[in-house]
């Protein structure tokens, strides 16, 4: 058989009832507010444990326990789209979300770490299902650590080969024994940056509620929030603890690791740190000089408004302090950039991601230089280790379909009626897994007005900037198909 | 010493006596009409010959008649940067456009063949000097025709290694003896085919001026026309000829040398001549479909409105015979993203050339299969031979180089206070060499309210874009001029 399909649908229960084991996190809340949450959250969860039960029931003990590369991206794909079909059920059995589409559409856009939201009224909603919306973005980011560290360098995603590099005591070939420690290693990391959070913005004054959902959903540069108005809903302390929070969550874990241990000295000597860091100061820089002189605001506010967004936008959480879209049209354009930055790899950030951007600069001025003596070998660097041409390739490659897809996708959404800003703006967003994009899905407005296609189109789009591309686009040459 | 500025401002000195030559040309038309532009231009060519005599004087019997690769660079760039300050004479001296920056811009927008004007009214230029402006989009497409055959391999461009080793009896190596054969080959296509459209343009009821005008413009992909209107203004008989002209000036030269000996089997076998076919076919009928269907427009106008625009745009050359951002946002998006694709290396045309987006494809389909298997060497075709892996990687980091330029152009010529439409527009069409853009440079519009530092900006990206961007920007790099 072409593909062990008994053990990619265990894998697929396994994922299933600890889906519906998160669900039933949301009961706690759902009781204590009493808004009618409880029921719906119940049944979802009841559904998804029973499903994943079966489906784990029929398919354990499989006759052939090995698996191969192409099992690896079914398994991917195919969980990311299971846990978004029933993850949707909260919203629909509790009304919150009536239709299908736009309740798929806000799963995904929470497993993937969006954050685009079709809620038009998010206050409303009952706080049982707020926090269940919270908690795919936190499942999410978590899902997010494992692939970046354990399964796409090992499915062969090029850029992410890098950070394996760079993780300490991860190779592909050595895999198996070290990885539930570094896995356990990671997911500690996450777990106390989320409770961390959650107690600082507690403190800070916000209630328990709006403290553990921002927690959950910065982390896994998510972007959800509990308030109509994101983040300007909060006081600028708090914009500034979560801003601080953001980074971190931008910043590849492994450097947080060391950073909690101590070793700065090889935090700053990582290259990727360097650059990620370097980015945000100088967005940061221009955005805020450029608020101030365009806009009158004080100075802290042009400051504060600056870093919130830059840092937003670069770490693809998508919160929003302040409209970027009405500052001026150098500043959208600006913003419109940023969406294909992303941050560093081997964190919970979405997007292009700064090491492809360094190597992409690098390669650049060494093929000038090419031109001019084309028999010389220039190696390209990057944290003093060459980078294998292979790579290099790779990551050209990579962000060469990055761009077709979004040109293509941008055609497309413009020919389902969507004005061109938002059409431009709509793809950049989904695809990058930041949240807020331009015109009429701006940073103060939701995606529930796009035509139901468009939905789906962008839904798509997410997966697939969550997955690095190749992911998900593999299982569409008939090559993967084929039998050998 | 580091460059053999002798024969550089040799070669120069003789490229200004050229231009000055082609000014004279002007005369007849001036005189016939009498509107004036005969003193203005009988100077500037005055100017440019004495110059370009003296210069010529000067560095003439160089001690040391080598060329380097790295002269050749600086060749290029300095000789389209001196015409280009030469040719804005007649502009400025005729009153036509009195301030140098907007000279500057017209002329280096017709010398790359780009097309982007500043006059608001064309018709009200004298005549003599409208042809000069003609003259200096065909003299940039003979000029570019020398640089794919000739020039621009030697100097290592690599997406043009591709034509090179298509155009037969050229190849690097036996370059000097053949290389005046095949230009002459080349110019004389240039030539017929220009007279070829006067005739049939002038017979179709357009006046001799206007005929020969357009020739001149449509075999170079540039655009220039000689009315406010452009293509529009004439009867769609005449468009359907330029439309077909069009079509030519983005074939390889050499499939048009091979198709009128008859050999069009062989025109056919060629890769890029197919996917340049198709991808015109497929463009006009999605645009001429949406028309139809979109406002109510005749089945005739319809096609021939999308055919124009799709062939106008594909080929870079920019005229226009309807709105393309009037219809819906649908095919404004679509135009944008035409303004990327760019016609047949070893045409006139400019842009990033159908041989790189079919490489990048081909490319992209491979590096989905190399992630299955890493180990496996699937080599890259085209034209049933093998490309070599550099060239493959040249053309990606040249993609992704213009796309960097592109969206840092963008937000430039955003930063200058300019809509994010246009931003995106202006950088597209000027890096693209097409001249119409989008938003305040649409179609209709023209570029003379742009800020002063963005038309030096954009002039600059045709520059650029001209020279297969390469070219001029090792001149960037501290290695080029690095003594060694």
């Amino acid at each position: 058989m072409r593909f062990n399909y008994q053990v990619i649908m265990n894998i697929i229960g396994l994922l299933l009832l600890l889906n519906g084991v998160f669900m039933l996190l949301c009961i706690p809340f759902s009781v204590y507010f009493g808004e009618g949450g409880l029921i719906p959250i119940s049944i979802s969860g009841g559904i998804t444990l029973g499903s994943g039960g079966l489906i784990w029931f029929f398919s354990k003990n499989p006759t052939n326990k090995e698996l191969k590369k192409r099992d690896g991206y079914l398994i991917v794909t195919l969980g990311w789209l299971f846990m978004s079909c029933f993850g949707a059920l909260p919203y629909i059995l509790s009304g919150a979300i009536p239709n299908f589409t736009d309740a798929f559409f806000e799963t995904i856009s929470g497993f993937t770490t969006t954050g685009a939201t079709i809620l038009t009224d998010i206050e409303s909603v009952h706080r049982g299902v707020l926090f269940w919306r919270s908690l795919t973005q936190w499942i999410g980011g978590m899902g997010i650590i494992v692939l970046a560290v354990a399964i796409l360098p090992i499915l062969g995603i090029g850029g992410m080969q890098l950070f394996v590099a760079e993780a300490p005591g991860i190779s592909p070939d050595k895999l198996q024994p070290r990885i539930k420690e570094t896995a356990k290693r990671l997911w500690l990391i996450y777990f106390s940056l989320t409770a961390m959070e959650t107690i600082l913005l507690w403190l800070g004054g916000m209630t328990f509620f709006d403290a553990i959902n921002h927690g959950l959903t910065t982390m896994a540069t998510g972007g959800f929030s509990t308030k109509n108005a994101s983040a300007a809903h909060f006081a600028p302390h708090l914009q500034y603890i979560m801003a601080f929070f953001m980074f971190l969550a931008g910043t590849n874990f492994t450097m947080t690791y060391f950073g909690s241990h101590g070793k700065f000295k090889k935090v700053w000597s990582n290259e990727e740190f360097r650059f990620y860091l370097g980015t945000c100061v100088l967005f940061i820089l221009v955005t805020a000089t450029s608020i101030y002189f365009t806009t009158g605001h004080s100075f802290e506010k042009s400051f504060r408004d600056g870093l919130f967004q830059v840092i937003s936008v670069i770490t693809t959480t998508g919160y929003i302090s302040a409209d970027y879209t009405k500052w001026s049209s150098f500043l959208t354009m600006l913003f419109f950039v940023m969406m294909f930055i992303g941050a560093s790899a081997g964190s919970t950030a979405g997007g292009v991601k700064i090491v492809r951007h360094v190597i992409l600069f690098k390669n650049s001025i060494l093929e000038l230089k090419r031109q001019l003596h084309p028999s010389a070998i220039i190696p390209l660097r990057f944290n003093n280790v060459v980078v294998h041409r292979e790579i290099t390739f790779n990551i050209l490659a990579f962000l060469m379909i990055y761009i077709s897809i979004f040109a293509l996708g941008a055609v497309i959404m413009a020919s389902l009626g969507v004005d061109i800003e938002t059409a431009l703006g709509s793809v950049a967003t989904s695809l990058g897994n930041i949240g807020p994009g331009l015109g009429s899905v701006g940073p103060v407005d939701n995606f529930a007005h796009l035509p139901m296609l468009g939905k789906w189109f962008l839904a798509f789009l997410m997966l697939l900037g969550r997955l690095e591309l190749f992911t998900v686009l593999i299982l569409f040459t008939p090559y993967f198909w084929r039998k050998s």
